[in-house]
């Protein structure tokens, strides 16, 4: 059997082992439930209450700080869009957005509004950074929210926050950054940037799926979505995941460690990555950003073929590794945001989302770049396009 | 140390040990992302796809219905009734329910009141029972569905569910049937019920907590509540927690293959326990029905006395116990479905909610019928009230 490498985090990583192993004492010995108040209630509610200090601890948030605990990043952007948007409805009903953002913030945008809120997109540049001017020229004095990715999974790009944060700062608007795909692999710094709103997901931090956080600023109003006993500070309703709780606490902390040494070693292989594959190959090209980018994300471009040829061919040899973009790969519509960024369709079709994980080698690039190119020239001999005249 | 006997499985249940070690592998070994289409992808597909099953074959389900994972069944009593109400409003905007639901059912219809909806809480009888009577008048040509439990978590009451179902039928109205407290204790069939939507709960049945399961039978329409990458067959989206998934599944398939055993030992248990307490102590009743109750429930109340204090001496001598109800215990307030009973509310305060499980045995009932009696005569001494005049 061929060894597999997986090329495909942003699809999902394994639990850290220290994580799991810090999670199973809540399945079966502290099994309590944080709303009892005898003993094994006070323990569970001890145990997520150092989990919300470690989330605190790696986005730079306040103890004062809401951190709500929910199923994941889909739900913690839901109730962010949603729970803002209906609490602060007085206020206004336009808010602000990106056209490169996840399909968790595009679509209960779409649903708020069905609801009368409107909804402007700013667009991005070649480089999938979203374009500071227009953001700036979008703002009305209905604005009530801003909603922008710090980073995008797809493409690796990653945009300037901070100027970002400073103009919803300036116009006094609040700011929702969602930080999946940044937190844990580039410094985040919610009291940096003055967000009102952020969210983590654990399974991108390598703590087990099934829960994320919003982390919900002082002053920040916010209704929930999920209602029922009034757990989480009344932000989020449901008998707490104790144990998946934990993990990702623990997954937070050790990001937050490892954050430098996983920078270097996934930028190392990524660089090398992305140098051996465009240069050696012709009509191949990075997408996204040539610097601003993820340490794990190389997304890459082969005009002529389909990336769903490649990834089955890269399947055989033992490689994991998924188009652009994991979420809407079922579809086999071409990926929202390389459309965006003014990729044609054809090319596209053509894209490979390669994004890395701790556990992948030098060993496994080493691999990759030799068994791409022949993969790549077989598709393209299959080519009515090619060569092009 | 004192040993520790948790007569409070109403707040949660250890997971199975065999449900934990089918789980494991799902955390660092198969950590596919059911959205991949290459192999890792399948591969967790299929173990959704499994345990999709194994919860059709707990509740006597149809492969052609949808069984729609969550983050728990509070999550999956919102998308019953807010996804249900929004996308059927054509056909009408009132829904029938009890006083004595879940908080995850009452919160959101009171949420749906605010939307417009009308909703009528049918009162119970001293036992706990929903008045069939009150039931067939509440229904209006507006009425678009019906939201009962099965048996009530807290009194233990089993509601005749198969009349209420067939209420329901005549009338041409869809029944939700929230499961959650009777699933994995007594038989449940949907297919006989004919209901068009049921709440099941990962924990209640041994599973992991942060997982819960919406069914949703043919016919039946219903919008997401949670809007992302369209997982699970567009009705949740938020990538699937397999893991916990898979617990689940594993979990009901145990529920359904021990639940005779389970019944006999637990009503064994129960009979003997509600027995002693009633019978050996003044001023002391049972709540909820005398024989159509659950097999791990016994809700006491003790005259002249407050739970809180009953379970704080009961801690000392190493029992976990809760006032009725535990979801509502932090708020100090009776529980709103003794009120509904008519007990009154110094007696609501003096209620004891016992609820049982597989680990308990014969020694912990022992031990704790001997506990409870010099308990109840301290208080009862220190009791201004006591003895009645």
């Amino acid at each position: 059997m061929v060894e597999r490498v997986n090329l495909n985090h942003a699809a999902g990583n394994p639990v850290d082992k220290r994580v799991l192993k810090g999670m199973l004492p809540y399945f079966q010995e502290f099994y309590g439930n944080p709303s009892s108040v005898h003993i094994a209630g006070r323990h569970a509610t001890k145990a997520v209450a150092n989990a919300r200090m470690q989330i605190v601890n790696l986005v730079g948030a306040d103890t004062k700080d809401r951190i709500v605990f929910t199923s994941g990043a889909t739900e913690a952007n839901n109730l962010a869009l949603i729970g803002f948007a209906y609490r602060n409805r007085r206020k206004g009903n336009h808010i602000i957005t990106s056209e490169v953002e996840h399909l968790s913030i595009l679509n209960p945008l779409k649903f708020l509004v069905k609801q009368g809120f409107e909804v402007t997109q700013i667009p991005v540049d070649e480089h999938g950074v979203i374009k500071l001017e227009a953001l700036k020229e979008a703002i009305t004095d209905k604005t009530v929210l801003f909603s922008v990715q710090h980073a995008n999974n797809e493409v690796g790009t990653i945009h300037p926050i901070q100027e970002i944060a400073d103009i919803a700062g300036d116009a006094k608007i609040p700011l929702h950054v969602d930080a999946v795909a940044s937190a844990g692999q580039v410094p985040v710094d919610i009291s940096d940037l003055g967000a009102s709103l952020m969210t983590l997901s654990s399974n991108d931090l390598y703590g087990p799926r099934g829960v994320g956080a919003l982390i919900i600023r002082r002053g920040t109003s916010i209704q929930p979505i999920l209602l029922g006993g009034g757990q989480e500070m009344g932000l989020r309703s449901g008998s707490e995941n104790v144990s998946g709780i934990v993990g990702m606490g623990i997954a937070a902390e050790i990001a937050g460690k490892e954050l430098e040494a996983n920078i270097r070693h996934l930028t190392k292989l990524r660089d090398r990555l992305i140098k051996e594959v465009t240069t050696k190959m012709e009509y191949t090209y990075l997408n996204g950003h040539p610097s601003h980018r993820l340490p794990n994300n190389a997304n890459i471009r082969f005009s002529f073929v389909e990336g769903e040829a490649i990834t089955l061919y890269l399947s055989f040899e033992g490689f994991l590794v998924a188009t652009s973009s994991a979420c809407t790969s079922r579809t086999l519509e071409p990926s929202h945001v390389l459309l965006s960024m003014g990729v044609d369709e054809a090319e596209a079709h053509g894209a490979l989302q390669l994004t890395l994980g701790r556990d992948n080698t030098e060993t496994h690039i080493d691999h990759f770049i030799k068994a791409l190119p022949p993969i790549i020239k077989r598709l393209r001999e299959m080519s009515p396009l090619y060569p092009p005249s």
